[in-house]
């Protein structure tokens, strides 16, 4: 599959898998191979990690990127993998196939400039504040140097309600698409944050109308250093994937 | 069918369709006739509204309950409608199948209270600032009598997106699930507030795992007297009644 | 002081405090003597309790409304208290000054038109999930029936921070003023969910412009029945109530 | 007064005035004198400007710095300006006495460790949707370097409530006081969204205990390229320093 492939996804559902964090060549090949198996064409996993403390574990940096690199070349998959700011997003372009923005810098305006100007597709978070109008001002930030190789992700917002680490707002899929022409990613792991509600919310974005889905998936979740309570091991991965298959089916979407 | 059947959902998905308001006799027994014919059970429709305003419609009281009977009579379906106090309570316990205790009364306990006393089934929606918690506490209001009928409604919750009425809180589904084994039941019309999002909402509950939905119907939504930008035509509830039957194979529900 | 004066507020600030929850005799009668010997004229405490869980202390009911008659009788102050239904409406209407409509049954319209009827002042409460502009709605069910004596109270609201029970939005004072004629009042004990934060809650409040203020207060916090930990004990009271005095100065306000 | 008064704000109230951004010499010059003839020792005014659209003005950059380093050097007030990336903080820590990290860059952490290296007192804003755990967080990127020189500023978070831009969580003043060390800030103007609120609130946050103001005045804000609707005109400003000093005695503290 080409990148250009993954943007072009009006009958298409995109599946992108990986950990949360790079954490050695074992995990991340191991987890890729996997996906690759069962279908999955695109990689994710981060090497600059934004941690809310300083003392959490912020990512292996340029040597994760190399790990991904080399799944890559194994498997032929796709990479997204995020930036922080103009230093990794320099490093990023240089191993990425697609540039992640985190929700932390939704509106880091100067990183957005800079991610569009490399004219590789970005994938561009929802800050967990803000509302789905200044995630599309965000957006123009990247079009405006001509890159449209947008994606738009939902990925939960903040709310009273804590039995979920974030609320998915699945309503962002149709207003997205009613005022944008990218396409709409859904980021169950985040809102979730706990392993048994990623399935039922992944369903509940494509069944909204969502084009693809990002998904947090770990070979040992226990051991993950970040985000452990939320990834999904690879076989409920590979229960979720079957089901996303039939829903997309449902939604007249082909899984790519 | 019977009511009970209602409430022994596990393989089931339960559809409640009607309008916003009763508001005349025509009204209700047009839209009834349409649902039945597509295969709707449970008729919807307010009597007793409780709306911000007192200059606001505030239903027909007694007078709509009887209309909705009329419709009972005519295609058998069971109907489903809100009491605010315990003097609405006695008389929809009267004419009603399946009592619906509304989002501004998810904490009225003297209400809750009545209403489980009546022993019929009881359909209690999550109060719009209510976290899932909370919601399990009022059901317990109900049950306390030895009324186990119950049905809890994600209807949407407050938060600072403003692009859609209320953010339908999916993950609600999965949570309660977990916590309580009664049905969860999405209604899509009130955080959609508009029609054009009804559909991927009801979907995307759907895919979560809900053991139903109730829906806002109207012949002619733009006459509504409440709601009425939310509320879909029949040709719109037809098509989404389609789409929820392939959605719920895939989820192994029956619906009814 | 006449309840006529408590409603006079523009050159005045309005002082009620008192137990969440009235409990016994002696904790009423020792909290009414000391607070009247600092200045404080209205005596708050709960007889009718809306709680969470059916298992939770549910208040006294009548039997704590003669409680507070006898401290009324006892010190002259007068009596504030909540009302959850219309069967505690006819004793609330018997036995207080003050008719206290609670933060969950903010949007109860039949309440709150039985309470308007009673031409008692009503004391009403912000639900915690409702806005501004919901809590002027409800206020005019009160004033339908002419019954203009109404105060609004800011208890805070619902948001995403957890480190307080709610969010005082004290934004609310001024928009208030701005747009109705009644007195508004702070409840600094609810939002504050923790004695600790009480008194900065309290004096932001008169700073932004409040009318009076609500406070829980009771003789041993620890002991309490409910809201243990946001209820102040009498020496604590007692300090803030100094510092009360003072910014009223400032703000041009003369505590009654 | 010198920068290191600033931070041992202790007994001490300190006042930061001026417009939302530097739009002309003859803009900040006017609005500075005045502000020093008041009284008031730290200016503000941005030329970096965080817009969420690409279209809106985004400050003068370099230039806007050198306007603000002119009114420093003719009325010898201390300059606070906000920093977006690494390019801009070079500048704003050339001419700038104190670094501001604005609200959506709250967890831009190579931005705020860069910030923390300049070993320049730093104002760090609360990011809208964050928690106080968070900017706390945030704060440690910060002194990680060993700079402690930092004042923590609560601007408003995202809530429900419409009537106002921002809810102001003035609890976050006491919330804050009890975990960490640094003088807590209000800025009214961003909740506010609108000049008549600004005094409220601005006032509500020194009742709470807060170390400061933040506030935007502009010379003649209905020709304000940015925030028009709540900046204060210097007559409005000269009413609230009056009765900021009014409620800092009583708070026993020394207006700076």
């Amino acid at each position: 599959m080409m990148v250009s492939d993954i943007l072009n996804l009006k009958e298409s559902l995109i599946v992108m898998a990986g950990p949360c964090s790079v954490e050695s060549e074992s995990q991340v090949l191991e987890t890729a191979r996997a996906l690759k198996r069962l279908g999955v064409n695109v990689l994710r996993g981060g090497a600059f990690k934004p941690r809310t403390y300083p003392e959490s574990f912020q990512g292996l940096g340029e040597d994760g990127l190399k790990i991904l690199a080399m799944a890559r070349e194994e498997t032929g998959m796709s990479i997204v993998t995020e930036a922080m700011d103009l230093e990794s997003l320099r490093l990023v372009e240089k191993y990425a196939d697609i540039i992640q923005i985190g929700s932390r810098n939704s509106q880091n305006f100067p990183l957005l400039k800079a991610a569009g100007k490399t004219m590789k597709p970005v994938l561009l978070k929802r800050g967990f504040g803000n509302t789905i109008d200044e995630l599309i001002g965000s957006s123009r930030y990247i079009s405006m140097s001509g890159n449209n190789n947008i994606m738009l992700v939902e990925r939960g917002i903040r709310t009273f309600e804590n039995s979920t680490r974030f609320t998915l707002d699945v309503s962002a899929v149709p207003v997205l698409h009613e005022k944008v022409n990218y396409p709409v990613i859904i980021d169950p792991s985040h809102p979730a944050g706990n392993s048994r509600y990623v399935e039922p919310l992944a369903l509940a974005g494509i069944a909204a109308g969502a084009d693809g889905i990002i998904v947090e998936v770990h070979p040992d979740p226990s051991r993950a250093l970040s985000d452990a309570a939320q990834q999904l091991n690879l076989d409920q991965f590979s229960r979720l994937y079957s089901k996303i298959k039939e829903i997309s089916r449902v939604m007249n979407k082909n899984v790519i």
